[in-house]
C-alpha cells in the first residue's frame, strides 16, 4: 500500500508508505511515515513518526522526532530508536511542529578515528574490552571497533581515546571528528523508501562533496553519522543550513546554531569541482547482516564477542575466507548506550539466535568495498559517488568507512543492479 | 551425629561423622565416610564414598574413590568431585579394596609459577582472557590465577606458558613443577573431619619438609594439589611410597610407580633437619568463600569476572580496602574442567548469587597471610609449621601458596583459636 490517505481501520498492511491520516488498529510491517495519529497500530518498522503514536507498538522506529528518545523507553514497545534527541516530551505532549526543512543535529562527541594493526590488537585487548563492556568503568559514549582484512579501525570519542596507550601499532588520524546526524521530520514529504546513507545522499553527501568536505561515514542498526572533521565545521552548516535546521548538541540540550555562530563563519572551501576518482571496487561474496543487542543482554554475548573480535584473527581462519572470496568485516559500535552489530552470516552463526535482533524482515545485505589503495582522509566524493546513483535507484545503504578503505551495504536483492550501475560508471565516470 | 554405626534409616543429620552402615533414606549435610552402602541418601557433602551409593545425591563428593569420575556424572548428581581419578568403573561395579595405604598421584603436568606486576597486567589480558574463557582455542589445562596486594601469581601447565611473553613485567620461577593429588580410600579410618591441607599434614607435608622438599599448595574447591618440584621427585616418591601407593597419570591412566622408576631414585635430600624459621603473620579482616562453578555458566560471569580480575586493581579501591585491613585476595583456577574461586564476601556481592556454589553449610574462612618478606621457593616446612598444629586441633585449612607469600583460609569460628595458636608459636618455636 503506498498512501493510506483516509482511515483503513482494522486493515492489514506489510508495507504502507505514507499514513498520513488515522489508521487506528492496523497492523503495518513497515510504515514509512506516520503523520497523523494512528493509535493502536501494531508497526513492525516505522520510519518517521511525526504525530501523536500512544499505544502503537513499534518494533524498529527510525525518527520519532517529537516523541523523544525518553518517551519509547517509558513506552517500552520500542525495540530500536534511529536518531538521537535530547527532548524528554512525552508522547501525549507532542504537538504540530510544521517545517519544510529536516533537522540536522550536530553531536556532542569529539572524536578520533585510529587504527590498530592486525597483530597489535593483543595490546590493546585490555582497553578495548574495557570500552566494550565495562560502561561503569568509563566515560566513553561512542565508540566503534571494525575489523577488516588490513586492520581494525576505531572510532571514539576522547574519552575513550585516553584509553589507548600510544604505540607502534597504533595510527591516529589527525583531525578531530564531528558526527552528524539527520533527523527527518514527520511531514518531511520524503518520496524515498530506501534507508541509511541514501536517503541523505542529495540532501547532505552530494553538497559536502561539492564543498570539497571530506566525510567518514558510520551507519549503524540504528542511524547514520556523517563524520565531518572539526575545522570543516564552518563549511558543512554554511552548506547545509539552507535544507536544515541546524542543532549542536550541548550537555544534552539541542542549541539552533548557525553560520555565524561559528568560527571561520561564512567560509567556503570554494575551491572548483574536479573530476572524483572512479575507486574499484571488491564485492565479496559473503552475506551481512545488521544487527542490534539490548545493552543489557550484552554480557550474555560476552565471550562469543571477545572471541570474535580478539581471537578469530588465526591465519588458518583467513586462509579459509581468502579462498571463497570472502572478506573479514566484522563492525561493533556502542554509541549513546545503543549497540549496533554488522557481521556476515559465517560469525553470526556463533552468537545465540535469540539475543540479537534485526528488523523484522531479516534483510542481508551484500558489501561494496571501495578503494584499491588506501583512500585516505582527504579526498572527497567517495561516498557521494555511490551513494547518489544509489538514491537515484532508491536502493538502500549502510555505509561503513574504515582506516583504510569503504564499505557499502547494499540490499541482497539489489547487488546486480549495483554491480551494473558500477561498472558503467567505472567506464564513463562523467555521467555519474 | 557423630558416629551412625547401624541403621538410622528416615533420619535428618546435618553432619555425620562415619555412616558405617546402610542409613537408607537419610537426608545428611555433611557425611564424612559412608564406608557401607547409603542407597537413597540425600548427602550435600561427602568425604569418602567407598561403598556403593547408588540412586545417591550427592552435592560435593570429596573422595569417591571406587567409583572414578565418569559414575558420578553419568549420575549428573555430584556437582564437585575431588580427587582424579583414572577408573572408569561404575558405581554397581564397585567392590571391596581393603588396603592400608592410601593412594598418591602425580598428575600429568607439568607446570610453571609466575608473577606478573600489577601495572604488568594489562599487558596480559589478552593470553589471560583466552586461558580463562576460551577453551576451545587452548590446550592448557591447568591454570590457576591468584591476585595478592604485591602481584598476580598465575599456575599454569606448558600449554597455557606458551601464550606468555616475556616481558619486564613477567617473573618466572625457573623449576617445572609436578602437582601430587591425594586420594583418601574409602576405608581409611582417618579420626579427621577436616578438610584441606590439614588432612595431609602428617601424611605428606611434614614428611616432605622433613626431607627438605619445598612445596607449593594450591588449595581448591574440589582438592588440594601439592606442587613439588620436577627435580625432587624421587626424594619425594621415596619419601612418601611408605605410606602411599603412588601413581604417575600418564595419558590418561594411572600407572603404579616406585622410587627406583625415577632417575635419581632412592636419593634423599638428606641435610640434618634445621629449626625453621617462623615467619610473620597476619590476619586481615575480610571473610572469604571458597565456592565453585559449573563451567558451562561460566560465559555468564563472564564480565563480572573479567572486571574483578583485571580492572578492579584501582588505586581508589585498593586505598578503600587497606583502611579496613583487609587484603586483596582473588584465586580463580581452571583445572581439568573443574571451576574453584576464592574470593572475599565483598567480591562475592558483585556475582550473580545463583550461579555460584559453596557447601550448603556455606561456610566462610579467616585468612592467615604468611610471610613478612617475599617466602622464595626453596625454604622448607613453611606449609608443614601451620598446617601440624591445624591438623592436632582437626582445623579445617585451605592454603594457597602465591609468588610471594603462603596464605591459609581457616573457618572463621576458629579464627581466634588459630591465632592463640601462632602467637604461641612464635613465642616458643621450639615446641611447635
Amino acid at each position: 500500500m503506498r498512501s493510506a490517505g483516509c482511515g483503513h481501520e482494522g486493515t492489514t498492511v506489510t508495507r504502507l508508505r505514507c499514513a498520513d491520516w488515522s489508521c487506528k488498529g492496523t497492523t503495518v510491517t513497515r510504515m514509512c511515515s506516520a503523520g497523523w495519529s494512528c493509535e493502536g497500530t501494531t508497526v513492525t518498522r516505522m520510519r518517521c513518526a511525526g504525530w501523536s503514536c500512544e499505544g502503537t507498538t513499534v518494533t524498529r522506529m527510525r525518527s520519532p522526532h517529537h516523541a523523544g528518545t525518553d518517551c519509547p523507553k517509558e513506552n517500552k514497545n520500542v525495540h530500536a530508536l534511529e536518531g538521537v534527541f535530547s527532548a524528554a516530551c512525552t508522547l501525549e505532549e507532542t504537538t504540530l511542529h510544521v517545517t519544510d526543512n529536516m533537522d540536522l543535529h550536530i553531536l556532542d562527541h569529539r572524536l578520533r578515528v585510529i587504527s590498530i594493526s592486525k597483530n597489535g590488537l593483543v595490546n590493546f585487548t585490555h582497553p578495548l574490552i574495557k570500552l566494550i563492556f565495562l560502561r561503569s568503568r568509563t566515560r566513553c559514549k561512542f565508540f566503534s571497533l571494525t575489523e577488516t582484512p588490513e586492520n581494525y579501525t576505531v572510532v571514539l570519542d576522547e574519552e575513550g581515546f585516553k584509553e589507548l596507550q600510544p604505540s607502534e601499532h597504533l595510527m591516529v588520524e589527525g583531525s578531530i571528528w564531528l558526527p552528524l546526524n539527520v533527523a527527518s521530520n514527520g511531514n518531511a514529504s520524503s518520496s524515498s523508501q530506501a534507508v541509511g546513507v541514501t536517503k541523505i545522499a542529495k540532501s547532505v553527501i552530494a553538497p559536502l562533496a561539492e564543498q570539497h568536505v571530506s566525510v567518514f561515514m558510520l551507519s549503524t542498526y540504528q542511524t547514520d553519522f556523517i563524520l565531518v572533521k572539526e575545522k570543516d565545521l564552518s563549511v558543512v552548516i554554511s552548506t547545509l543550513e539552507e535544507e536544515f535546521n541546524i542543532y549542536k548538541e550541548v550537555g544534552g540540550e539541542s542549541v539552533p546554531i548557525h553560520c555565524q555562530d561559528v568560527p571561520n563563519g561564512l567560509q567556503k572551501n570554494g575551491k572548483e569541482a574536479i573530476q572524483p576518482t572512479v575507486h574499484p571496487v571488491v564485492i565479496p561474496k559473503n552475506q551481512f547482516c545488521v544487527m542490534s543487542l539490548d545493552p543489557d543482554t550484552l554480557p550474555s554475548i560476552a565471550t562469543t564477542l571477545i572471541d570474535v573480535l580478539f581471537y578469530s584473527n588465526s591465519p588458518k581462519e583467513d586462509a579459509a575466507n581468502q579462498g571463497l572470496d570472502c572478506i573479514k568485516f566484522f563492525s561493533f559500535s556502542l554509541i549513546d548506550g545503543y549497540i549496533s552489530l554488522v557481521m556476515d552470516t559465517e560469525a553470526q552463526r556463533q552468537f545465540p539466535a535469540d539475543l540479537l535482533f534485526t528488523s523484522s524482515s531479516g534483510e542481508l545485505w551484500r558489501m561494496v568495498r571501495i578503494g584499491g589503495q588506501p583512500l585516505g582522509f582527504d579526498e572527497c566524493g567517495i561516498v557521494a559517488q555511490i551513494s547518489q546513483p544509489l538514491a537515484d535507484s532508491d536502493i538502500s545503504a549502510y555505509y561503513i568507512s574504515t582506516f583504510s578503505f569503504d564499505h557499502a551495504l547494499v540490499p541482497e536483492e539489489d547487488i546486480v543492479s549495483v554491480t551494473d550501475m558500477l561498472q558503467h560508471q567505472r567506464k564513463d565516470p562523467a555521467a555519474s
